[in-house]
Formats: C-alpha cells, structure tokens, sequence
C-alpha cells in the first residue's frame, strides 16, 4: 500500500482555569477523538494563561510546525477572554468587529436584553478572519487559514466541530471497533500486547468496567486500515475465546 | 505589603495514549492543585508523543523558562517509554543503571517472579539522577536538578506527589474562593473587570455554566492574599445584588 500523507494538528488550550487546576480539561480528548474521524492527528498540545504573549508564543510555534492549528478558550464576553486580541497579535492584524458575526449577535441577544458591551467584545475578530457555525450559543468561532479558534466550554466547542466535519483535508480516517468481555483485563494483558505488537500502525485499548456486579473490559482496535481492523479484532475475539471469554462484537 | 517572587513550573504530559484521545489526561489538574499548596504555579503545559525530538524539545524550553520542570509519562516497562533517554538526551548526560533504583526494583519484584528485561529497564536513569518515592508500586521517579520525572498513572504520580509535599521551595500558597450566581456572565462582565482592575495581584475569572434549565456563572477570585480575595469576592456579591442577581457564597 502506498505511504500516505500524515496530517497533524496543534492544540493551544488558553486558561487560568485549567492551569489552577480548578477546570478539568475535556477538549484535548475530544479535539483528538474528533481529529482522528478526519484523517488528522493530534500532535502536541500546550496549554497557556490568559497572558498575550504566552498565547502568541504557542500559537505561532504550532501554527507553523502544522497543518493546522486550534485554540481553546478566553472568546467570552469577559475581560478574561483575550484569544481574539492575543491572535491578531500572533498574525500582525488589527482586530475588527466583524460585520457578520455582529449581525448574528444582534439575532441572538434579541429576546435576551439586547447586545451590550460585554456581548458585543464577541463580535470582535483579528481582520480576514471568517466565522465558525456555533449551534449552541450566540458566539461563533472563527477561522483564519490554517487557525481554528473555538470556545473553551467543551460542549460549544463540540457544536462548532460538528459542524466543520468532512470539512478539513486529511488523510484516511482511523477506524475504530470494539469487542467486550467480561474478563478481568489484567488476565489478557498479554493478549492484547501480542496483537497490538503483531500489526504496524495498530492501537489496541483496554477500557475495563464494573457493571451489574460483574467485571470486564471493552477492547479498541484503532488504524487507518479497516481491513487491518478486522483482523486483528478478530484475534482478539479468538483469544478470549481460548482463556474461556464470550467475546461481545461491539461491546458490553 | 512586599512585592513576593513569584515561582513557577512548567508540565510536559508524554504520551500518545494523551493525544489520540484514548485516555483522558488527569495530571494536569493533579500537579496543579498540588503546586498551588506549593506556593508555586503550573504556568504552561505541554503534551508531547512518544517522540524522542520531541520530549527534548519541550523539556528544554520548561526548565530553562521555569523554576521548575514535571514530565508525567514513559517510564514505565516497554518499549514505548523512553522518558528516560529522552531526559538524558536533553541534558547532554549518559543513561546509567541506578544502583539504588535496581536493588528497590529487586527488593520489590522479589516476591512478583523477580527482575526481567523489562522491569530492569526502570533502573535506568539520567546520570546523576537522584530518586523520588513511590509508596504505590516498584519504579522510581527521578529528579535532576529542577527537573522531576514523575509516572504517568495518576494515582503512581499522587504518592509520587505527596513524598514532594513541603520539599520545593515556593511562595505563598494561592488563595482561591468562588461565588455564584443565575446571572450571564455578559451582564456582568463589566463588574468583574472592574473588581479585578481595582487590585494588584487579584485574578477574577467567570465560568459560566448550563444547569437545571438556567444559565449561569461562577466567579473565582485567586490571590495569595487571603484578605484581598475576600475583599474582591464581597465586590462581586454587591455588585451581583445590585444587578438582581443573588450571590451565591461557594459557586453553584
């Protein structure tokens, strides 16, 4: 099979509230998970304060080191949220309010007290920039080439994601399959490396459970070949089989 | 009041397992609730693969523009760990067996079918590497002057963690206390601006949420002086009644 092309993302996640430890962050894992369906991988991430230069910093390393490059974070109406600001600043462009993303303001904030200083700080955007669909709250994300910049609050951030879906060049898409047993995952440990180690470009995950009084695990093989997906779900069902486990297709 | 130091850390977070999304990261918030007791603050994170170039990359720039440096990740059994050469690689040093990291790693596996390739290869270390506990299981974390190589399992990492309590030097531990209220942040954004612009040394975030079918926010004032934060909290409250909103004293 040909060597395709590997497509790779930064993250910069932007907060106070992650670095004080008082927010557990959730987008990495869901920027990544989403990430993998578009063929594109997710690299490196930092996660920065609320300081200018900081996010600047991040922001220019990742944006260039590839293809492409999203934050999280710091685009409320708060004096916290400097991503706007912060970015323009990364891309030499003043900040603008941008025209659109004011009139969709204005839409939203109709029936809610009407636009304010506060609401309107949401409408500002580093010039060129276009507007990213945000199905959840009044404020869009926005784009600026290969720069991605989306909402901290990890379920607005979802929306806008789902709607840049197919949206983005990659490469193929990871396929990933589960199959479960009520096996206890320290006693197929082995099992799983042996498969893992048997495949190039394979991931197997051991994600073990406790429900209705019993224990097991649901096991993920992740690749980018579904073929390959197959056949190594396959040996896995195999091997349970051999120390005794019903394999459950799909999980438990 | 004397103007304190401030003392700060940087994280790099290693491991693909991170940024495929298959495992939600947990030492983020861990090591920074833990600095915060500390008196020192987790100023930037970074999360690397399993990528030798890297890890060096990442930690070179923490420890140099940081008091101190954590990786969390790779150290464990297989191949795929490779904090340790990584680290030495950063450092310019060889890596060497541990006299002290093997005979804990003997004393510990004799009664688990003794040391093999694999569990020796956690002997390994930096040279001139110094050892950091671990009450949970056998392999050390290794310290190198500023430089803390901790376990990825988070739970390994908090009696890591709690070995270090007390040990670093650091400033005043950060205060931080929280008030809600049914108010959207953009209402009251001008309110929090203003609180955090009439103090030196006083961060005030917002962070609104979507519970029970009403909106929200929280406001969390940070600051090493107990007295400045209950002073800027009191702000807040006042502030919210005369808006309309009730304050919640400890977030809702």
């Amino acid at each position: 099979m040909e060597k395709q092309r590997v497509w790779t993302a930064g993250l910069v996640v932007i907060g106070d509230e992650i670095l004080s430890g008082r927010t557990q962050d959730r987008n990495v894992a869901q920027l990544a998970n989403w990430l993998n369906v578009q063929g594109i991988r997710l690299a490196e991430v930092r996660i920065v304060a609320d300081v200018e230069r900081a996010i600047v910093a991040a922001v220019n390393a990742l944006r260039s080191a590839h293809d492409y490059c999203f934050t999280t974070g710091g685009i409320g109406p708060t004096h916290d949220d400097i991503t706007v600001d912060a970015v323009a600043a990364a891309l030499g462009v003043p900040v603008v309010v941008h025209p659109e993303a004011r009139a969709l303001l204005e839409r939203y904030y109709a029936g809610r007290g009407g636009l304010n200083e506060g609401r309107l700080r949401m409408a500002r955007a580093p010039e060129g920039a276009s507007l990213i669909d945000n199905p959840v709250s009044g404020a869009p994300g926005l784009r600026l080439g290969n720069l991605f910049i989306m909402a901290g609050v990890p379920h607005i951030t979802a929306g806008m994601l789902e709607g840049l879906t197919g949206k983005l060049e990659g490469g193929r898409p990871v396929v990933s399959r589960t199959v479960g047993a009520h096996a206890p995952e320290s006693e197929v440990a082995g099992l799983l490396r042996d498969v893992q180690l048997a495949h190039d470009g394979l991931s197997v995950g051991s994600y073990p459970f406790f429900k209705e009084g019993r224990v097991g695990a649901n096991f993920v093989v992740r690749a980018e070949d579904e073929a390959l997906v197959d056949k190594a779900l396959g040996e896995i069902a195999e091997g349970l089989l051999a120390a005794g486990y019903e394999p459950v297709a799909g999980g438990i």
